[in-house]
């Protein structure tokens, strides 16, 4: 008999997330059926999007169910498969949750190269890096020369979008809260600079920094630095909506002045990687190979074992992490 | 010597516009130089955007100048002619602001056929009903079976985008200001519902109007309007954003929950039709086609004089026009 440790969502949040909305269970998993494969996972991903699927509503799909494990990709190995296509000690990428081990049909299964240490997997040649390519070459389609603003800078997504756009010929400009977090994306990712949210001024440090305006906005946050970005973006400019991590746990923030959008021409694309499955394999490509070369730099903050989960994903959605947030399981 | 009667800027709105910011003039016209023509307008064209211009900043374009010429569209015949591509009576279109005679170089002079009324190439057949068109085809880009929404729905705009719309097999739902608006557009123009923004909620009555949601907003308003419209949108919807008359006067009105864009995956898509100068040939055969047919109608209200130009430019920002707003010259 195999069991399982896992995470469930034991109730939906009140405003702010609490780690009394999950709670930890031992449970036993089935004998494999045909085309089943059983995957003890090494690393759990945690990311903002996990805070809307805890409300009853308002987000992009069905939300989690209370009682259900914890939604979350993870990365793995197969120890025991009854799917021809994986076999016992394949490094595997899926969407198993917060649980030390899962079974799948193989659907959302995907082998990776163990040749790159496998939690980068889950963040920068994961969904974090395809959202961060795909909104940056998709929607904001940067041409040399111009200006590129992302928000949480030093994070999974921001911190790909900012060295993709430096390669693209852009200038990179990047938001983050705190001093630490700005020196690593000017220091480390190379961005041509980086505003500190938490103790400067947005607007004067954008006017300062972009001195030809914002040609495209790679949005994480939304709230008072959306409006401060909008107020320096240029004609015909993109936004990739991609989070508004700012009012995840509250009310919804408001934009305080969008004449901005109709004065400026500005395309503002709301988006989910997971509409966009085409375009997967392109992206992962492009960094993987990025990655192995050493051209895309990336950060994480690890957590240690399953039951640090709630309370390092409450840290995430405070900005608490540094770069990207996973959980260590073995 | 040949002298025109014409309304300047005066000076700036401080807040809501009034009468004492314009001022009429007469004033002496120099004789032709080679290549110009003198037009003696027949109507004038009143627009909202034309508030916007009035600012100092915050505009599309250079802001009008203090002391000069009311920007505007204006239709009339050649009076005189140094420029062989027009000849005397010739029937032209052109931007020779609010003033009852002016000189071109025939520069954004065009001719047009007199078959149709004069008036109507300053609505449905001209800048308005292009703005219509394009944002409805290139940006909403509608399948047979989706929903429409406008807003000023019986006005210049939205009433030939409700009608194209249906004309492509969608359902049109109009927002507009009063009964007698609402039922002019149901019961004239073949919307398939109006909603009276003025006496009713917005917010329930689309929800009652639009069973299958909402797949394309053509935004002419802003503030609470567009945020109801937000609410009840679909997935991978589409806004074209066109206006936001309803802070022109004020300050701005917020977007009070963006979340919606970014959880259904919406495309806001700010513009100005003088951006897309290539797509008027095609737009204004297809509208001029469907004036001629009787399949696309119209509703005017006409100022007489261009004394009265300044108050019905004022009655039109507060939604007093009924259809298409100008001033008759002559």
């Amino acid at each position: 008999m195999t069991t399982t440790r896992r995470i469930v969502l034991a109730s939906r949040p009140q405003g702010v997330a609490s780690t009394s909305n999950f709670r930890l269970e031992t449970v036993e998993l089935p004998a494999l059926a045909p085309g089943q494969v059983l995957v003890r996972n090494h690393f759990l991903s945690l990311d903002p999007y996990m805070r809307s699927r805890m409300d009853a509503a308002d987000s992009y799909a069905t939300p989690q169910q209370v009682g259900e494990t914890m939604i979350g990709g993870t990365v793995g190995t197969v120890a025991e498969s009854r799917n021809a296509a994986f076999a016992v000690g394949d490094a595997v990428v899926g969407a198993l949750g917060w649980s030390e081990s899962g079974i799948s049909d193989g659907t959302n299964l995907r082998k990776v190269d163990p040749a790159l240490p496998l939690s980068v997997y889950l963040g920068t040649v994961g969904m974090p890096g395809v959202t961060a390519w795909y909104g940056l070459n998709r929607i904001i389609e940067p041409k040399a020369g111009e200006t590129v603003v992302v928000s949480a800078a030093s994070g999974a997504v921001g911190s790909v979008v900012g060295q993709l756009a430096k390669a693209a010929g852009c200038r990179a400009v990047g938001i983050a809260g705190g001093a630490d977090k700005c020196r690593y994306v000017v220091d480390e990712l190379k961005f041509d600079a980086c505003i500190d949210y938490k103790h400067e001024d947005v607007g004067a440090r954008l006017a300062a920094l972009c001195p030809k305006g914002i040609d495209g906005y790679f949005e994480n946050v939304g709230g008072s630095i959306f409006d401060a970005v909008l107020q320096k973006m240029n004609a015909h400019g993109r936004i990739a909506l991609c989070g508004l991590i700012a009012s995840y746990d509250t009310k919804p923030l408001p934009i305080e002045n969008p004449r901005a959008l109709l004065v400026k021409r500005l395309k503002l694309q709301g988006f989910i990687i997971s509409d966009h499955l085409a375009e997967w394999p392109t992206a992962l490509q492009a960094l993987a190979s990025g990655v192995a070369s050493g051209r895309i730099r990336y950060r994480e903050t690890v957590a240690q074992g399953l039951d640090s989960a709630p309370a390092a994903f409450l840290g995430l959605l405070k900005g608490q992490n540094f770069g990207k947030q996973i959980v260590k399981l073995s």
